[in-house]
């Protein structure tokens, strides 16, 4: 078994356990009982079996928890609370951009609008929102007060980088056109923050030097965009947007991913197609694989790869020669490989 | 002159520069302009005339620079930050009240969803969530980090208990019948859970001890529940709610309020009419004079003079004297006798 194995087993569940005391421990969200069913669903908390399916991967807290432990060993629990705060504002994330994109699924389920409608749900992600915050401020009961003030300043600046780059996403769908600089703005806020934030809180719980932090950080911000990246080509050529008629495929969607803005640079034929108006279904096909042919994929995987070696050398700069430092380079080029 | 005008001529600048300084001046929110326009236009800096008009009544950052000046003359500029962060709270809150309750105006213009959408319109609401929370950061510049923290924290046990009484309001809509009981609960977090807290924001900065904390968040939770009955008796028999064919009516819209409350427990005429289905804007006239024959206007009269003479029982076992002290009572008995 893997060092990053390893210490997933053994983190998993306390990540959950944090989260679970945060969210369904809280002596407020016991008085509001449809509440706190509608966050219990989203979380994935209300089935015993298959709970990774309908969970997600809880990527975010693992960095925050690799990374303390990368920093200091004896830290990791330390910084649980971190761990559970960006989890929960991812999942936040997740309720408000289901209902903003009219998502009717997710992670095999009916998204939360979609089973309570867009009042409740709305609802339901600003209470979520807020118990991140909750869960940071347990951090009082392992680190000083100036580090639980730190911590809460990264996560806010974290949170309007998060809706900023939402903004532009949301704005972009308007516009059949964008340049790839106005892509890269979009996920640096829509994706890199999170994931750099998440870098910098286990840092900084695990005592890093303010270098070490910045490290880690870019270390982050590299694997984010990576990661984004990586998204962006499943959603075109993964396995369940690459069949004929797929409805799952980001082209359908008109939505801005990578391969798409390299191709409207290129003004070739897909670019021609593409601003003629929406794609059908029955053209997914053929449209991906001119993608291919006019180097759309060649310079996603590219790009994909450079920003993994920039998160890589970031990590070889922060110099961390633990198992949990081990963890953290395994975990980068898995991310890279996954399939899904 | 009254104590409470005077006040409120100083201070009104003073919220409204630290508001913009935390959402127009901050270095992120620069780089989404689209954004920056939507909160300026939501929080009414987009006009030169008619301000007041447009941005509401500032009650709540009022309150806590009230309380704090109350218990100690010196100290409500320490407290603005904190007058900021609860009117950007309030203000997301109405971003995302008004497109749960699909309400196409608010101040006389067209709400943020109307004009931008719903998808645009919920991300800025929790851009201007997150910005509450810079605005208490800036209350290291004032305070030392105990009361900062505990400013923090004070803070979001109430974005808890707001969301979770707005869970109850939608939740509400969906039953023809609720009890007094369950109208209580709702507007203690809606309404009652936010002026409380700003009036023992105040006092924490302001420096009052424990005790006199809990007798002034105490004070806020009877003015705010006093408040919201005295806004459910205009949404019936207010200027805009009594024309005979309103569409402003409360009526109309099957809101939960305390006087419809009231009529529902006495079983009569109006309860009868209720149940049977949707009220229709001519009814709106003889139903509101059905109210006031079965008692209900008057329920609702003597419940928010109940809760107004708390309130200033509050205030007078804090045993506030200075001149700040006089204007929240000022301001206690205005609310009350207010018609919009």
């Amino acid at each position: 078994m893997t060092s990053f194995h390893q210490f997933h087993q053994q983190m998993q569940p306390a990540i959950d356990l944090t989260m679970q005391r945060v969210v369904l421990s809280h002596p407020l969200i016991g008085q509001y009982q449809g509440l706190k069913e509608m966050l219990s669903y989203h979380l994935g908390w209300d089935v015993e079996l298959n709970r990774s399916e309908v969970q997600g991967k809880r990527i975010r807290p693992l960095i925050v928890l690799l990374t303390s432990a990368a920093c200091n060993d004896d830290r990791w629990e330390a910084a649980l609370p971190a761990a559970a705060a960006v989890e929960l504002l991812h999942n936040f994330s997740l309720i408000h951009d289901d209902i903003e994109d009219r998502s009717p699924s997710r992670r095999g389920r009916e998204t939360v609008w979609k089973k309570w409608g867009d009042a409740l749900a709305i609802n339901a992600g600003d209470t979520l929102f807020t118990l991140a915050y909750e869960a940071l401020y347990l951090l009082q009961e392992t680190c000083p007060e100036n580090i639980v003030l730190q911590s809460l300043k990264i996560f806010n600046s974290t949170c309007v980088r998060l809706t900023g780059g939402q903004h532009l996403d949301i704005s972009y769908e308007n516009e059949r056109w964008i340049e790839l600089e106005d892509y890269w703005k979009m996920i640096e806020g829509k994706t890199a923050a999170l994931i750099s934030a998440s870098a910098q809180l286990g840092a900084l719980i695990g005592g890093a030097s303010n270098r070490l932090q910045q490290d880690l950080a870019e270390f982050g911000r590299s694997l984010g965009i990576a990661f984004q990246i990586q998204d962006d080509w499943l959603g075109i050529w993964g396995n369940a947007a690459q069949t004929g008629k797929s409805t799952e495929s980001d082209l359908l969607a008109g939505k801005k991913s990578l391969p798409i803005v390299f191709a409207l640079q290129k003004k070739g034929e897909f670019a021609e197609r593409w601003l003629a108006g929406p794609i059908q279904p029955e053209e997914v096909g053929y449209l991906a694989n001119l993608l291919i042919e006019e180097g759309a994929q060649r310079f996603a995987e590219e790009q994909a790869e450079g920003y993994t070696r920039r998160a890589l050398q970031s990590l070889a700069n922060a110099n961390l020669t633990n198992n949990a430092g081990q963890a953290l380079q395994e975990l980068t080029l898995m991310l890279l490989k996954r399939n899904s």
